[in-house]
């Protein structure tokens, strides 16, 4: 069941970027729930290819809801809905059939479907199937926000320009903040470089990737499975669905190779009665369960596989190597539009977590 | 599902630290599928503390099967074993009730099952659960290495001291020279330094963790499925069951964020008749499918958690703070234990895999 | 995930019966599987409405393919349809607002989804959504039919009318007869009987049910998996997610209450080389896996709910016992446009269980 | 994942006849449940053979539980028990290799397995395994109990020989006192011409089968999921692993093909501010989800295939036509041990069903 994620509420994906649309299947959802479109429309906008920094590439990007709501409110059966692909030029991929294209599914997809499977633009493996994510995410987001459950993300790093900490004594008005921020980044002079780096690699025809840093705040602790239910492990099977993905760490992460037991636990303390960590190097997770600290993890987006230089490659019908320089309309990065791909992923888990503990009743409570 | 691993191959896994036994049930297989107790024993004995550079509890560890194996071969159906628990010693726990360890999952264990957790040794949050991993992912191991396909691991990276490169011309021998090796590091000097580093953490009563990195040698193009179900959803997955793990990361991972997309794309090429990349900075994984060249991932194992020196942290009983020094018998580091663990979770994922591509009978055939 | 059929081949199902839409996603079909459009069609037809014995509602039931083929083949990538919902006439229910029809799930959608469903002709729960099965159904049997595995069913009893016993020597050709007929009747005299039943029973404003006979042919002996993987329970769960559907047998079924063990167990025997059983009162499965002979089981329609005829109810709104007639176009009997939703159902299950033990890639091989 | 049953309440089956002990992984349970002895005793006594109408083989049939239960409370992780088989004779099959005892899984155990499973007794296909089911299926029984919610089963008809019916108005009484009982017959008369009747398929070294009735009460309505997790899907799915089971029927079954619409539907009334039905021919279903009636259902157990009298069969492995006459000890009838089976199983789907309604902590609550 690889294009279903989730175990209480499910999420089941479908459709290729230059097919008529994508679109997903939510369900498990309680009858009730708020869906909430206005609130969708504004973080389906973080995702859109916005201003110089993005593709041309254009499109409205409207859900279209055919089953399982009706007034704003899910229906309890599965909550369908499909995303049109209007932007297609599907012209630019005809001098690409056989083509390799570096960093991208194109061969793997011929390996695994002989040929059968749809190349264009990636096919299902494109990343505008993650759309399908944000849409769906936001319903549970608004779910958990209003249950008091924050999460957002922020470019922690672009091609080695960090962004500053984030506040950890008030996460929850930082998470606010970003989640307004087309450009999710807390310093403001930081953004500025990161902004002119990822225009001149779009000059350079080339790419750059970067490192999201995520919070989850006001998670209680308890919540996650043993072992392959952890939240480490559902969180991260849902990330790596995404293409660009290719890695990820939660609390310290790596800098954990370099420490000592002594420097990376985290000491409980009491505070206003309820049990803390005074620092948070495991981030908020304890063998796989919340432990009431803010849940952080970073994951590693690659720079855009798409670019305009010229790159070797094989054309693997005539199987003769050639050489490409990528036309269409691509991005010279694309992490400040995966961070709400990666909120929303964190959003559809922690709320299928909350219902597996709670029941599914609990959203709507 | 949470304590169930595989879609085809599937492993039930159970029990506690200091209960009769922990165990596992490993259906789906193939019948007929040799299941040899000696290349088991081999890699449980990876696992076991040896020496110095580990705890001094000693257990036998061998597993007992009770159901689905004959005369060495599987029956098909449901292969089921019990490791008993033999060095247990509880009493080293009493003193610890309500105690939460740092590091340790015995307050969120509470949290989550409000005191009716065996919390002794952690219980089933225990890394004694591993060797169930170990045991059963040894079967498929082999049952891969019969048909070609290599896994193994060495120690990269332990306090920043670090392994020598693999030889990626001949990885598949560097695979097999780690796999008989206890202590898995290709640089003889570097991994006596690891071990003094080790060992000094054990006089200084504290712990190191480090990073390990896995090789997959012989691997197909076109294994893995779409989206989460990838080869990096699925590893993932199964390697954040393991309570130290806090990171993973494929090919070149978060390095990635440092690079162009025209330096991170590895570019493809033909050689002796077949597609290769002439990099391989996404670890042989495009799109979550394999592209023939080896699978490559690092996870990094956090110090071990219990530790001798004195810790601040709570009694969520009592509802007070505390201040404890953990007696016991503890691990200055499990990173070389942890390595065959990893392999093995790698091999039930790969063997399934193969198993959702080919069908079982592919491992017999 | 109760919306979700299958293993390695899955059907997700949704739509309401007054949407905009109902629909499928297909997924785990290897690439290249031929999707016959008109094959469908042919089923699609049986399914639908016809002449004085079904309502007068009537839809083109073509289902619109959104992803996952192109060029009659499949993608390998998840394939979705839709079936518009073009007969739609709401305002037939607009008098029914908080009414139980009796028979219908609509006091207990209301119990369950607290009157957020959408209950127009039945919602998600109206027998509409079978058409998802047919689409989806037809072209798994295509591939099983290529195959030499053939799927049929015949009427085999309406109120008491019984069709003749399908020829057990030649039942493949019994089936193809079966196949091809818009009633699914055996015996032309026992045909006019039942439809002049029908009629009657239109006449009075009231229905009939009747009991299915399905037959498969062609089946290998080894397929099914032990216990809940048995194609008896698999079969049965994908029956029963049919509303009118209130028993099934296989064999013999209640039938063998009242034999011994000597009569019910089949002797085996040796024909041309293969073991045979001299009798199939087990309906082709032993321990739920099959052994080679036809599988045989039967499936009683209850009839149609919806009815003319004045009946008692409530109205769960206002909590008031009312008296209803139901107007609206209805179906004096659904057990003849049942059969190919049966036969689909059955398609889904037997080849999802072919892939399990032979890969996907049998389907196309 | 055929041998485990269940969505977020899991069981996880094991074990063959022969071996040395069958079990079973039961998850998902919230911590703190009872884990009552004396009453799973109660239940494992009533699927034992006792008498003359039973096999001589006698074992005692205590769980040992192994792992998530201490103190008579779950600790919410994994709950594993064995049951040791005490009782075999193995030499009763040496006999028996290759032969397929008819009615049996042991040719379509051999078409599968190709001669790798364990054949002894039926191996992992016995009705042995049904042990588990009851030492599971207790557990969630007791919770249900607790919550008002009472299973039990009644023989309804043993060649032809029938119970009368249950008081419908007082159906909870007639389950205390069916689940009281050794042998599950409400009229006593009706219960000794069966009990004759057994004894008389005894001396003619055959046996006979029936059909058990069993009633679900106390389970509020909405309870089940649309489609494929409907009631009846789920309980059909659990029963069909019994290999003795060839039909279920809910409600009025398969005499709803001779009724009309307006004689099956059941009407809807108010009684006391509840929502009921005048009849109940739906077995307290519609659509799928319960209506607050009592759930009823009938399965009918086919005769024990092991006979003493000569059948005809074949030797697989030497493909030869044989004439057997099976020695060992046997059963004339399993209907009445089967009973508490089929309620065990009914336990473990409603018990599932409520979770995924209400949460796991309900079944504490």
């Amino acid at each position: 069941m690889s294009n279903i994620l989730g175990n209480l509420i499910t999420l089941t994906v479908f459709g290729e970027s230059h097919g008529p649309c994508i679109g997903g299947v939510l369900d498990g959802l309680p009858a009730g729930l708020a869906v909430d479109e206005s609130y969708i429309a504004h973080y389906m906008e973080q995702r859109k290819a916005v201003s110089a920094l993005s593709t041309p590439r254009r499109e409205a990007d409207v859900p279209q809801f055919v089953s399982g709501v009706r007034n704003g409110r899910s229906e309890g059966t599965p909550l369908t809905f499909m995303i049109p692909n209007t932007g297609t030029r599907s012209s630019d991929y005809d001098a690409l059939a056989g083509i390799a294209r570096p960093g991208h599914a194109d061969y793997t997809a011929q390996a695994k479907y002989n040929g059968y499977q749809d190349a264009r633009g990636g096919g299902h493996f494109s990343g505008r199937l993650t759309a399908v994510y944000v849409a769906a995410g936001s319903v549970l987001r608004k779910a958990l926000e209003d249950r008091g459950i924050l999460i957002g993300s922020h470019i922690c790093d672009l091609c080695g320009i960090k962004d500053m900490a984030a506040d950890q004594d008030d996460l929850s008005a930082e998470i606010r903040r970003l989640n307004d921020m087309d450009f999710a980044v807390l310093d403001s002079e930081a953004a500025e470089k990161m902004k002119d780096r990822i225009l001149r690699a779009r000059e350079d025809r080339d790419s750059v990737g970067g490192v999201l840093e995520t919070f989850i705040t006001g998670l209680e602790p308890g919540v996650g499975e043993p072992l392959f239910g952890s939240i480490e492990s559902e969180i991260s099977r849902a990330v790596f669905s995404v293409g660009g993905v290719k890695g990820i760490e939660f609390g310290s992460g790596f800098d954990m190779a370099h420490m000592t037991g002594s420097e990376a636990n985290d000491s409980f303390a009491i505070r206003d009665g309820r049990v803390i960590t005074l620092t948070n190097h495991n981030g908020g997770i304890n063998g796989g369960i919340s432990n009431g600290m803010p849940v952080i993890f970073r994951t590693v987006i690659k720079p855009t596989p798409s670019i305009g230089k010229a790159q070797k490659t094989v054309n693997f019908i005539t199987e003769e190597e050639k050489e490409i320089e990528i036309g269409g309309r691509h991005d010279p990065a694309i992490i400040h539009r995966a961070r709400v791909v990666i909120d929303s992923l964190a959003a559809l888990v922690i709320a299928d977590q909350l219902c597996m503990r709670h029941g599914r009743e609990w959203l709507i409570r």
